[in-house]
C-alpha cells in the first residue's frame, strides 16, 4: 500500500476578528493511495484550489453560516479543510471515477485529499485550462451567474450596481450585465483595479471606493437615473448607500458581506422607510440552491469567453505554502479577480 | 349656490420628531356644496376617515416616502389633508357618481370633500357597518391580505411572526394566517392588547415587547421551530431579532417601520450573513400594486366575518376635532386596531 507524506493547511485555534499567518499550519499526515478494499472513496491529487473569503465565517468561533447552512459548517483546529478545486483520480473505488479521471468539486486545502464522491463530477476540461473549472466555470461563476439572471432577474438597459467588482463573483456579474445590454458600474478598492474594470472588462464606470468619503452622493454620481439592481459582495455602508439610491422595484441581491466577516459589529442599516416606499426586494442567495443550472451557466460562460464577451480574471499563486497568504489578501484586497492556489502540474 | 363652512385639519408647519397635539389645527373655509357647471367635480360630506400612521412620513420636511411615491406626497401647512374613508355625495358632474351614492377612496381629514374621481369608488356597504369599508375592507384591509399572501406567500403550518399585531393591519395578518392553519405569534405594547390577541383574536401566543429585555431571546422562546414568516410592522430591533430567528427560506414582508417613524436615527440593522446563509427574501410593498386582487380580497374578507373567523378590530372616535389626539395615539398605541374617526352620522 503506498503512502505519502500529505502537506494540508489548518487553524491552530477558532479565528476570531482578523485572520493573520500565524492562525495557520502546515500539517503533515501519512497519507496512502490506495483504497481500501470495498470502500467508495475516490483518491485525488489536488492541482488547483480555490480561495473564497467565506472560509472565514467557518473559522469562527460561531457564525450565522455554521448554524444554518450544510454549506459552510464549522472548521475545526488542527483538521483538513474542504474546499472547491479541481484534481486528479489516483485510485477510486467508486465506480463512477477512475484513475486518471479529472475531477471538480469539494477536495481541499491540502495536495491530496479523500472524497466519497459527494459534491464531486468528473471533469472534462474542454480544451480550457484547469483553473477555469475552478472559477470562472466553477462555484464562482454558477454564484455570479444565478446571483444575478435568477435573483435579480435583469432587463436589457437596466442600471446595476456592483460592489467587490474586481472580485471572483463581482468581475463576473458585471459582465453578465453587460452582456446583457445593461449599464454597469462597479466599485473596487485601488485605482488599478478601477482601471482594469473599465478598459479591460468593459464596466461602463467604476469607481475606488477608498477615496469617496459620502458613498451615497457618489452612488447619485455615478447613477444620476437610479440603481435598478445592486449585487452586493460587501455590505454595511454600502448596502445603506445603495437602498437610499434604488429605483422603485429595485433588486438586491446579497451574495457576500465581506466588510463584515471581520468585525461582527460592523452592520448594514437600510432606510426601511425606502425599502417599503420603492418596493425593494432584498434576497440573500447560495449557489448551491442552483445546481440545476449549471449546465445552461457552463455552456453560456465558455460560448461567452470563447466570443471575448467574457475576460477570464484570474489570480494564482503556487504551492500549499501559499494559501494562508493568499486567504489573508482576501481580506486585504491584493487579489485581482478569482483567487486560485496552484498545488501540482497536472 | 349653497355654502357651508367646512371644518378641516391642517398641520401649522412641517412635523419633524414626535409630533405634538399643538401642530395640528382646526382650519374654516367656505365650501360650496354645489358643482360648477362643466366641472368634473364630486362634492362629497365625509361620513369616516382613516387615521393612519404613515401620514407622518407626509408632514416631514423631508422623507423618502415622499420622493419615491405617489402614495405620500408631502402635505403643506395650512392645507387640507387627503386620507382614505367613507362619505356620500353631495352633488356631482362626473356622471359615474350621483347625489346620495356612497363612495370610498381618497377623502379628506375634513367635514367635506371635493374630488375628481380619482382613487373613489361607489361604495356598496353590503348591509356591513360604513366603517368596516374603511378599516377591514378597505386600504389596511387589503394592505394584510395582499402583503400576507402575495408577498409573503405562505404554506398551512408555517410559522409566522406579526409586529405591532393589534394594529389596523398586523390584527388582520394575524387573522388571515389563522385562517390558513398556520402558527401564529404576535407583539404588542400593553398586556390588554396582548390578551385580546389570544383570547379574542385566536392568536396562538403573543407577547408584550416593553416587558420583554432580549427580543432575540423573546422570539427563540415563542419559536422554537423558527420563524417562517415574518410580517413587519415596526423595523428597527424587532426585524434584527427575527432575522436571527427566521427558518431557511424565510420571508419578510415589510409593511412600516413605526418605530422609526418619529426617529431617522433608529434602524435595523439585520445580520446579513444570516440572509444570505438562510437565504431570506426581504421585501418592501404596498398595497396599491395589489389593486387587482381587491374583489378577491373583499369577497374572502366578507365571508371571513361572516362566519366568525375574521374578528373586526375597530377604534372609532367622534368628530373632526378629535383627529389631531386619535392620530397622536398611533404612535403611543393608545388605539386597539384600526383606528377611524367619525365625522358625522349618515
Amino acid at each position: 500500500m503506498e503512502e505519502v507524506t500529505n502537506k494540508y493547511i489548518a487553524i491552530k485555534a477558532k479565528v476570531d476578528g482578523i485572520p493573520k499567518e500565524s492562525d495557520f499550519e502546515v500539517k503533515t499526515e501519512q497519507f496512502s493511495l490506495s483504497v481500501k478494499p470495498g470502500s467508495n472513496d475516490i483518491i485525488i491529487k489536488n492541482l488547483y484550489v480555490s480561495i473564497d473569503p467565506y472560509q472565514i465565517n467557518r473559522m469562527k468561533t460561531a457564525s450565522a453560516s455554521q448554524k444554518t447552512s450544510n454549506y459552510a459548517v464549522a472548521i475545526a483546529p488542527g483538521e483538513v479543510i474542504d474546499a472547491y478545486g479541481v484534481g486528479k483520480v489516483v485510485a477510486s473505488g467508486n465506480p463512477q471515477f477512475e484513475k486518471g479521471d479529472y475531477v471538480v468539486g469539494m477536495i481541499s486545502w491540502g495536495e491530496y485529499s479523500i472524497s466519497q464522491g459527494l459534491i464531486l463530477s468528473k471533469l472534462d476540461p474542454m480544451g480550457l485550462p484547469l483553473s477555469y473549472h475552478v472559477g470562472v466555470l466553477g462555484f464562482s461563476g454558477l454564484t455570479a451567474y444565478a446571483g444575478f439572471f435568477e435573483v435579480c432577474k435583469p432587463k436589457k438597459g437596466e442600471k446595476v450596481f456592483v460592489s467587490a467588482a474586481s472580485g471572483s463573483v463581482g468581475n463576473l456579474v458585471g459582465q453578465y450585465a453587460k452582456s446583457l445590454g445593461c449599464y454597469v458600474v462597479g466599485c473596487a478598492g485601488s485605482t488599478k483595479k478601477v482601471e482594469l474594470l473599465k478598459e479591460t472588462l468593459g464596466f461602463d464606470e467604476a469607481f475606488n471606493y477608498k477615496e469617496e468619503t459620502d458613498l451615497h452622493s457618489t452612488l447619485e454620481r455615478y447613477f444620476p437615473e437610479g440603481i435598478d439592481i445592486y449585487f452586493d459582495n460587501v455590505g454595511a455602508e454600502m448596502l445603506d448607500a445603495a437602498v437610499s439610491n434604488m429605483n422603485l422595484y429595485g433588486r438586491i441581491a446579497v451574495c457576500g458581506v465581506i466588510s463584515e466577516y471581520l468585525d461582527a459589529g460592523k452592520r448594514a442599516a437600510p432606510d426601511m422607510l425606502s425599502v417599503i416606499y420603492k418596493r425593494i426586494n432584498i434576497r440573500g442567495f447560495l449557489a448551491g440552491d442552483y445546481m440545476n443550472l449549471f449546465p445552461e451557466f457552463v455552456s453560456t460562460t465558455v460560448d461567452h469567453i470563447q466570443t471575448g464577451k467574457i475576460h477570464v480574471l484570474e489570480d494564482v499563486s503556487s504551492g500549499i505554502e501559499s494559501i494562508p497568504s493568499a486567504f489573508l489578501g482576501l481580506f486585504s484586497g491584493s487579489n485581482v479577480g478569482k483567487k486560485i492556489v496552484k498545488l501540482s502540474d497536472e
